[in-house]
């Protein structure tokens, strides 16, 4: 079969592969729409992750179920199904420990495509434990909705869990592409009242205002903490996402962040040994500026839940995608927008 | 000065009184809008709080600030204000305790007005701690949208609080009068998904779609455990919220309850010694179906984010005004409406 | 194989069974030290579990691993281990979805010995999943010690940790058998300051002032509410455990328990269709009084870190149990003394 | 009066004050025993407060009130007393918001003594809002028990609560001067079955063993982070408290510290613009490693639950003081054993 891969750092293009076999707990699956990610750019152009060699991209898909291994209950041959970016293993002892899913075994092991495992930029991919990671596409939602959900509706969302958002509290989400104006609609969907987005974007704040946000803060326009602080007359932000943005993001975000306040990250830092934490602004240690950053969560239940909030018009992910490409052969196409961002782009998604 | 009062158990009336004296801390309002409350109907009818003679009632209002205390600090006369139907001493042993402020000074203590001190229902009416219990009237909100956040918006807000409502997850409201609806617009902005609501009366079912209810549920059609439990192929609720109803309808959250999943109960059960919990489907003890009840948190920060909310247009509690009136005088009929609850009733306001 | 079974509702006996067969995941143990359980009297005598013929009694075992299945990769025969009496299916819906794993097929369904298969009073019985349900025996730790931890410690604790008991609070531990008597010591371990122990065997107070209880309150002494309430300035209890005791005790926790006060049941609920909530006590739905009420987790890391504690010498748990029997043969003996509960008895372990 | 101050950087000295006044929620005390601490040598040696002049030292005291506003109901001339380290305003905006009162006007605000306002070395001292701040000393405590507990105590005990220690967990204590010897105390008091003391003074070690630390981590052996992940098969902890060292703590304690596992800071940051964070051992922000830092909790019930810990004997904070002095002018001695650290010392006591 044909698959679209990493040949090395800084090389994509098409390669043959084996169709991958299916366990008895695991279903193959043949793409119906898939959407290339920033994180495939630092995978190939940055080497996020490391050399890797013929690695099929690509971790945001819907498909249909080809073949389901032997204990496979819920699924069968020609369901349409949401894949999660993350396909945690269920059943470890770290489960139990109560260690979120997504480290169940070993800190990020449930991001498994295009990373530990081929990525779903294939005619055929595989999923691990069908039962637990699938979810049905629900009638009526489209597949460009359908394929926000993998990974930009749910890692944005997590964003908003993780600052612990309350009713009608001011937060801000720190960077907004595709997952920061998921965690801006998130965020409105937990109780946000004031809302600032901090961007530059024309295309972005734009949507950003669509989902909820009250206040644009564009860096171009000075210091970002400066006029956050302004904006609350010093009060700062009862909670700050941050979705985007290199390692001086999570410095801004503690200036930002009220003491007592909450900071949810689910940027991926790519850069540098080094995190830093203004000492200072986090009260010399002792401010209760909570930290706190987290892979998505995945699995079939997540992807369930956040299709349920679709279909019941809570919010429409598919303001997002800005490109539709139909065919595989244009997975490169979609790559290559989100390597080089022009102005017009927000998401691509290819229909298979 | 004169006030509308219960004289005595199922008489009500105009009396003087004296204009209530301003301690240090304290603030004296005159009203710009009142509404009645289910609440007061229970006080006067049902000698629900025992009997009282010439208590002043209400406990929901706007005005304006008309003398502080020589303590207060972020308020003056002439100030428009929203006085919160909770208003707590805010500085007790119990608040160290963490015991929530509103019974700082024993249970239900924050509940004041027309329970244990005169109500808002007067020429001019007392805060306590006006610092700590007044919030400003944003500009630009209309006075029918301040004076229901009073109560109903925060009580209503509370029970999805109480219920822990999750991203995508199942809720159910049971009963869909003010508060009810208002539980309605909250478990949306919580990121309910899938949201029965429970009640059956025409305007009411309509409102709370117009809220977000997808699902209504009406107990003429049958029993609605029953029919929850049907529509959700026997999984039940994540959350479930109690908002009205009879002594019957805490059995009926439990029923509807999945193991692990949280009730909240933002009802005031009036009646019996008793209410009960349905041993089996309550686990025989151990079920994992968490049963929270609170009064609302009141004073000045719950008002202002609850205001907030509404300048940000993340809902709007205007639409449960049916009825207005104009001047003091008609306090009198808003208070009969909400006795005999027309069909055409959700919430009268009176404006003064 | 020998099995030690109700052969109806009244009556027990010793029966021949097969051997279980052993799953792909699963193990077959043979027993080192058993214990009776009050469950299994109401098992048998009050037909609690309603009628079942010829069921092998007994969910309270430590063992030695006899055969392991095909995919079991942390066990091996020899392997000395403990059997949670709770062991549930880790890989279901309800598991993603955040219910407790104690109700991951369904309420209560993570309770399987003695209730939905067969127990382990026998001379072989199964455990599903080993990997996920067993733990190691930690080296020097005795067999009295380990064969508590599989109920009676893990839902003490689990009393504790649904009351939420915290540094410097004021808890009661309503019945003070041996589930009651690791209450008192789960509570110590978690930070409680007083500790009332509500009781009347002379040896089971004495053992809850060794595990650190520092008030014993006897309902023969009078109310018991009163005596608490008087003890305490009228303050109340922060938190509430019920280890113990028919129905009334759930009324008389709601009256011991400060508004924000937390309440959580491990008791086994054995009568009546009703539990009754004093309405008045509860605020009338609104005093902040949280009802908990939980089957104690199981699984392995469960035991393994009540073993951890033990092993660290947080408490011991051998101070529970009053009577040794060698054999298989005397487990009647054992059974017995639960069901009449002589002074001088806490808890029988039968070593086999 | 006579007050020990920091007369500037580097040097201090007795000088004569104004005996404060009492405002009518304010109480003055007469001190009855007095501490040094690291902090008061932070603040004159090392200028980390910035440069103060003739500020009287010290914020670890117990006294006897000398007399009490006209407003205070509780306390009264002749009541000996515990007087919090953090004296917060209880009545404010941000303790309405849910800040911690630590913070209540302003991050670190409660922290008042020596360091915005005069402390508590003279022969009179006043604490702010004397029934919110104010706690009395217990019968049959000792003076050295009850100094400890203003600030050793609860400062240690509150970096077990952000590091959310629970039942069997393992936890790390980085640190062991004082306050890091009661973070051992108050993790055995929330559940910590392995628990590892890091630390190199023999003498802290062999108290930190009968506080219950069952591994002694010594830098001088190695890197401790080694140490610990080999001495848990690669596990690392589930909860890491930092209660002492320099900035690279927090670097080791994010190593230390398992996916999904909490770290609770308590430490004194004195040096630096910025803190460091890993960035792949914090799972490049997606590791789920939540960082906590913050003020010990002050005020009234918390001493008073601190005391009653110790009065029902579930500690003894009285291993802490290997130094004890009689007379104010002692104050010096014990600052400069504080400033010198012999190996003999943990805490000295100025006994007035």
């Amino acid at each position: 079969m044909r698959a679209f891969a990493m040949l090395k750092i800084g090389q994509t293009g098409w390669i043959q592969k084996e169709r991958p076999a299916c366990g008895p707990l695991d279903a193959i699956i043949k793409p119906l729409a898939l959407a290339p990610c920033t994180s495939d750019i630092h995978t190939v152009y940055e080497g996020a992750l490391g050399d890797r060699q013929n690695l099929t991209l690509g971790h945001e898909a819907v498909g249909v179920v080809d073949e389901v291994g032997s204990e496979v209950k819920d699924f069968k041959a020609g369901d349409r199904v949401i894949v999660p970016a993350i396909t945690p293993n269920w059943r470890t002892h770290a489960i139990e420990e109560g260690v979120p899913p997504q480290h169940s075994e070993g800190m990020l092991s449930g991001w498994k495509y295009s990373n530990i495992k081929d990525g779903v930029f294939a005619e055929y991919f595989h999923v691990n434990d069908a039962d637990m990671n699938l979810a049905l596409i629900p009638d009526g939602m489209t597949l460009e909705q359908a394929v926000m959900i993998p990974d930009m509706v749910t890692t944005g969302f997590h964003g908003v869990e993780l600052a612990k958002v309350e009713f009608g509290s001011t937060v801000v989400v720190i960077g907004i592409g595709p997952v920061g104006l998921m965690s801006v609609a998130g965020a409105v969907l937990r109780g946000a009242a004031r809302l600032f987005a901090v961007g530059s974007r024309p295309l972005c704040t734009e949507v950003a205002r669509k989902y909820g946000a009250t206040d644009i803060v564009n860096y171009k326009n000075g210091d970002i903490v400066k006029q956050i602080m302004d904006a609350t007359h010093g009060h700062g932000a009862d909670h700050v996402i941050i979705a985007g943005g290199p390692a001086e993001v999570l410095e801004q975000a503690i200036y930002i962040c009220k003491p007592g306040g909450v900071i949810g990250n689910v940027n991926y830092f790519g850069e540098g040994e080094f995190l830093r934490i203004p000492r200072e602004a986090w009260g010399v240690g002792m401010g209760h500026k909570q930290i706190n950053g987290g892979l998505t969560p995945g699995g079939r239940v997540r992807m369930e839940r956040m299709a349920s909030l679709v279909m019941n018009r809570r919010f429409d992910p598919a303001l997002l995608v800005t490109h539709k490409f139909h065919g595989l052969d244009r997975l490169e196409t979609g790559l290559e927008l989100m390597h080089h961002k022009p102005a017009d782009l927000i998401k691509p998604v290819i229909l298979v």
